[in-house]
């Protein structure tokens, strides 16, 4: 089959792999028809996350079911699915409490080199694991490209927004200051998501194209060169923000996400970060503060995600519209690097 | 009149003052009865919090109301009330969301040289502003002394153990593993009120007979030198604790929280931190961890709070047993500095 390698820092190539084989009893095998290339693939491409060398790269795609376990019973061979990007055995601590991220058996797609190591889904097939407590029948009222954003950043944005922002009052919805620091994939995803929960997102990015996208879908733009700061203490009677989602994950988004906080202020911050952070005791104490960080346990929230996509998809189209061959992976994560691309979905079979 | 005033480092007299007077229409002026040294004056007795010399130290008082301004409606000369440790309005963005620790208007009692200061109330009198906003009546149920630790110490237990324990489900007030990082008079608080809402909660400390008094409460205690990292492991299945309450406010009890947590831990950090945190962006990411800072509500909070000490106040009377007159002032702060006394309770009238 063919697959996305990553050989070294900055350079992918596609090159002819071995069909996945079964290795356990719940486990199936994927034909994929439908990846994509996430911001998170960047971090092994760009070298800023270590890896082994010669994995493949992805983990975010839909698929046929072509071979099963024995002990596969919810799916049947030809069911179109959707796989969560981090697998999971549903009977855990963490996983009979929605946190799956965590599943003490848990395993990500292409993070070949890590524990939890899995081969990833920008190729022609790919095996999943625990697959009946991992995977989702495909839903059938959104393309299927679409789809492919339920496995990883549409579920993510959901979780940046929901953490703090879920079950509002009335007064919460109409007064809080809510502010998305970065407007890639995940901050698009992230802000239709929050737009369901609170009236008002402002959205701060220092790319115009992807603060045009977002304010598109409803999001306040603002140039992450005009003082964001300044702005949204003006737009909050000087409190400065009440909710930050940050969705970059590096140091500077996480500075300016503590900066931009008021009192009470929450962090939700959901990118796998690399730095060290340096933190003012007494800020965050004075600031009563409160972060969170993690990966999205993605079958844990995946229905209420699932519900917004399938209302709000058609306004996020630009995220899944970028359709190329698997076989030009390596102009496209030049491209997505450079950030001249929002989202590329890969058309693998 | 008689008051307790800080000279500079690890100095405190007590000495004459003027009484105070009314400023504003809304001020009482209250007859003090009972006040209490917390651990929090212990930093500006330290010289750790910058505060300027020559002011009346203390935030937890109950007492007499002798004279009120024109616009106090709700209460009258003679009533016996106690007043959170920071004032607050009532009606300001915070105010309305029970988040009254950051009142817009807010002052803390006995921070003098600080924006907020407002003279303490380890003296004869005290000026208390906002009263109708500010002032609860002391409640009839618990002895005078037992009030005291309604000003702040009761209910920021409270607000330390109810951020990620209050409304847990059956399974998980059964099975999180919860810690209590810290068995002084604010942990043991804590412990209390934690013991509401999950079975079990362990408790670390250096101190040998804050550990035993702790355990007495129904906590399990740990010594600090004897590996509570490894303990709670084995107590957890390995994972590490699900939600830790850490009430000292230092580096090292902070780290201790951190590195205590398992995924997704939850830090609930109430102490008035004075260092820098160094944190591993990804350790911060891997443990999927949340952390809450900051200063009590103690209005916001008021009657859960109250409940709980009403219930429970006979357990935890060594807190507000060990009663002695103002003038023992200097000797109080020595002895609580060194350890040697839990809370100590000034008879001021």
């Amino acid at each position: 089959m063919r697959a996305v390698v990553l050989k070294g820092n900055f350079e992918v190539v596609v090159e002819d792999r071995p069909i996945p084989v079964l290795r356990n009893s719940q486990d199936v095998i994927i034909r994929t028809t439908r990846s994509a290339l996430c911001g998170s693939d960047l971090h092994p491409y760009r070298g800023t996350e270590e890896c082994a060398p010669n994995f493949i790269l992805g983990h975010e795609f839909v698929g046929e079911i072509v071979e099963k376990g024995a002990d596969v019973k919810t799916f049947k061979i030809g069911d179109k699915v959707v796989a969560p990007f981090c697998t999971c055995c549903g009977t855990c601590f963490y996983c009979v409490r929605g946190k799956t991220s965590r599943c003490l058996q848990g395993q990500v797609f292409g993070t070949a080199g890590f524990p939890g190591a899995l081969d990833g889904a920008q190729a022609e097939y790919v095996r999943c694991p625990l697959a009946d407590s991992n995977l989702f029948i495909c839903p059938p009222t959104i393309p299927e490209e679409c789809a492919v954003l339920m496995a990883d950043i549409f579920p993510t944005g959901y979780f940046a927004a929901s953490r703090f922002l879920e079950n509002l009052d009335e007064l919460d919805r109409r007064e809080l200051t809510v502010v998305c620091v970065g407007a890639g994939p995940v901050g698009i995803c992230a802000i239709a998501c929050a737009l369901t929960m609170v009236d008002r997102v402002y959205v701060i990015d220092p790319v115009p194209s992807r603060l045009e996208q977002a304010a598109k879908i409803g999001a306040i733009p603002i140039a992450a060169g005009d003082d964001p700061i300044a702005q949204i203490a003006e737009v909050s009677n000087g409190r400065g923000a009440d909710v930050v989602i940050e969705v970059v994950g590096n140091l500077q988004a996480f500075q300016l996400a503590f900066d931009l906080s008021g009192p009470w202020g929450k962090i939700s911050s959901i990118g796998a970060h690399s730095s060290q952070f340096q933190l003012s005791g007494p800020a965050c104490y004075g600031k009563n503060i409160t972060f969170a960080f993690g990966r999205c346990p993605v079958r844990g929230v995946f229905e209420k995600a699932l519900d917004i996509l399938v209302q709000k998809h058609e306004s996020i189209s630009f995220l899944y519209s970028q359709i190329v061959p698997l076989e030009d992976a390596a102009a496209a994560y030049a491209a997505f690097e450079a950030r001249k691309t929002h989202k590329t979905i890969f058309a693998c079979n």
